[in-house]
């Protein structure tokens, strides 16, 4: 578990976990959605999955504020951590055996998992989250942030035997930020074998989208029963720094790195476009014919392993307050737009649209913003 | 705020929070217990004050388990801290700008007040806790803590401004612990001047316990009301590491301290008994008559000032599981035993026999012991 990176932490969000949510649980005999047993793997083009959807069960969106039509949409299913960031703002670090007071501390709902559905959610898009929490008071509130993103939690598993995940983000004054991460729940109690349960909202999702913050195994899981039911796997690099194992890169049809990450991952520099390009050509030769670049302040490039890239500059943000999230902002509206049908480079235009939103608000799940802004924003 | 030590953090502890509470609410316009206007200060030697309470208005003590009358009983009233401890298990300290791993962590409903409170509750001595908690989960996680123990919230605050004081704690593998305190809510938001809501509850008390994780100034117009209206007051000097303002000691009818805090508020040291009774007489020359002193496993003693120290040694605990929380189970239990007016030698066989059940159940609130369990062990 060594070398985990987390999603947010470079900034500071003020808003707390502030209400009592309901706990949800995982009723094993419940099927929301209608078993899909069509295993042919759909154009990566047109990643709309062929099976149907049994209108009956399918999960109610929560309202768009626009025209947008959801209904009988197969769901984004995020699979994924769920994580309390505790931010404790301090001088310098404590040395061993001593104690020092922190000028603040704030504990915030994230983990990328949660919050790439949280984010498909607030895009009025139905969204399952698939993940772990401790029965304690961070899970709580983690589960309260996602309902209140309108995000389906009928898959988030409750367990016993590890707290929720969190982590211990120290910012420092002179803008280090040190961090201590506790897998938890995103890390350990997990089924050797999902159940089919588990594995078939999966199947019968629209789009998966997965990061590396729970084990590789239950994401490797996840991946061959997307693949085998043709839908269609978005992987973010971000979380774990060990190397991604070949057989879940095999099942991803869009790997999504940020810089740093597919430098570390191929072992090549990216700090030229020239250097991306090649460190991409490496993914694809590693079996990924898809790879969406996050490159910040530079914007996104989609790389197709034949194809000329397609690039999108970053739309513009009035005022940049916090950066948090903006990545899992990112990622997860292009997830959407895909998943609606939309062609590659207005995927891009969206998943850019939504991040520069993002990033005028503090925090992470309370910075994403809703479909209407988005779509006036384009 | 620098240099404030925090009362458990030597162990481990598995409990979690685990549940919803109820958020209480202060209601500035219910008055629970009758004004007492009687400025007689009482015999230090009979703590029970003169006052009368209105039985109809006293408020019902959590059922006793053994034949123990607690009816008519003026409560024991704490003025505190709550907190919650976040502990996490590392190998070693990150470096700046460095992400580790946890081995394991935990979060737990804790404060030197809130942990006090809840002994009292335990105890089932009509316990009142006056503390401050923020809108969020760690606070709703030691309402229910306190609530679980049989303690009464009407006099806790909830602020919106400041989060529930927390506490970082990296418990190393080499035995040494690192903390980073946020204050949050018992350091902030307190009003400058206390209102008479909450100085009639202190004023109707049997007897007042005050330790040192809120300012000094709310412990200090707390001391001097209780003062006013004879009621007694222990000063446990768990907390910050600050000197204490003459003005808190010169309305402290017994000073609590361990060893090392008697040894850092002093200046001299404490190894032997010689060395402690001397540091006693500098207490007893700065203005506290009585001083409590916790001796860890040597047990502990009561000087009164120009008579001989009393002493207690530990009753011996068949194992020592976590010696969390006992500091403060000790000086609870001992305050709850001199409001039902025993004799100072049975305050401290009582307090003594209380905080040897603490250390053999892990945690601090889950590890204190009810009375019954106490009377047993005598």
């Amino acid at each position: 578990m060594k070398g985990i990176t987390l999603s947010p932490s470079q900034q500071w969000h003020p808003t707390t976990f502030n209400s009592t949510p309901k706990q949800p649980n995982r009723t094993h005999n419940a099927t929301l959605l209608q078993l899909n047993t069509n295993t042919t793997t759909p154009s990566r083009r047109n990643p709309l999955p062929s099976f149907a959807i049994n209108p009956s069960k399918t999960p109610t969106p929560t309202p768009s504020p626009t025209t947008h039509q959801t209904k009988n949409n197969p769901p984004l299913v995020v699979v994924g951590s769920a994580n309390a960031d505790i931010y404790v703002e301090i001088d310098r670090l404590p040395k061993e055996g001593e104690t020092i007071s922190a000028k603040t501390g704030q504990t915030l709902a994230g983990g990328k998992g949660a919050n790439q559905a949280a984010c498909g959610g607030k895009l009025s898009y139905p969204t399952y989250f698939v993940g772990q929490v401790g029965e304690d008071a961070h899970g709580r509130s983690i589960t309260e942030a996602l309902e209140g993103g309108g995000v389906h939690l009928d898959y988030l598993n409750i367990v016993s035997a590890a707290p929720t995940g969190h982590a211990v983000v120290m910012l420092q004054s002179d803008g280090q930020n040190s961090i201590i991460i506790v897998g938890g729940a995103n890390m350990c109690c997990w089924p050797e074998k999902l159940s089919d349960f588990d594995l078939e909202v999966v199947r019968n999702a629209g789009i998966v989208l997965l990061q590396r913050e729970i084990p590789d195994s239950v994401n490797s899981q996840v991946a061959k029963a997307a693949r085998s039911a043709g839908v269609p796997v978005i992987l973010d690099a971000g979380g774990m720094e060990a190397p991604i194992p070949v057989e879940l890169l095999s099942f991803v049809n869009i790997f999504s790195p940020n810089e740093t990450e597919l430098a570390r991952l191929t072992g090549m520099p990216t700090e030229s476009f020239e250097q991306i390009s090649q460190a991409v050509a490496k993914c694809h030769e590693m079996g990924v014919k898809q790879v969406l670049v996050k490159l910040g302040a530079k914007g996104s490039a989609l790389f197709e392993e034949g194809e000329e890239p397609l690039r999108q500059p970053i739309v513009s943000a009035s005022r940049v307050l916090d950066t948090t999230g903006a990545g899992d902002t990112f990622t997860a509206a292009f997830a959407v737009a895909l998943v609606e049908g939309k062609s590659k480079k207005e995927c891009l235009r969206f998943a850019a649209a939504a991040a520069s939103l993002c990033v005028q608000v503090k925090g992470a799940i309370p910075s994403m913003p809703d479909r209407k802004a988005v779509l006036d924003l384009i």
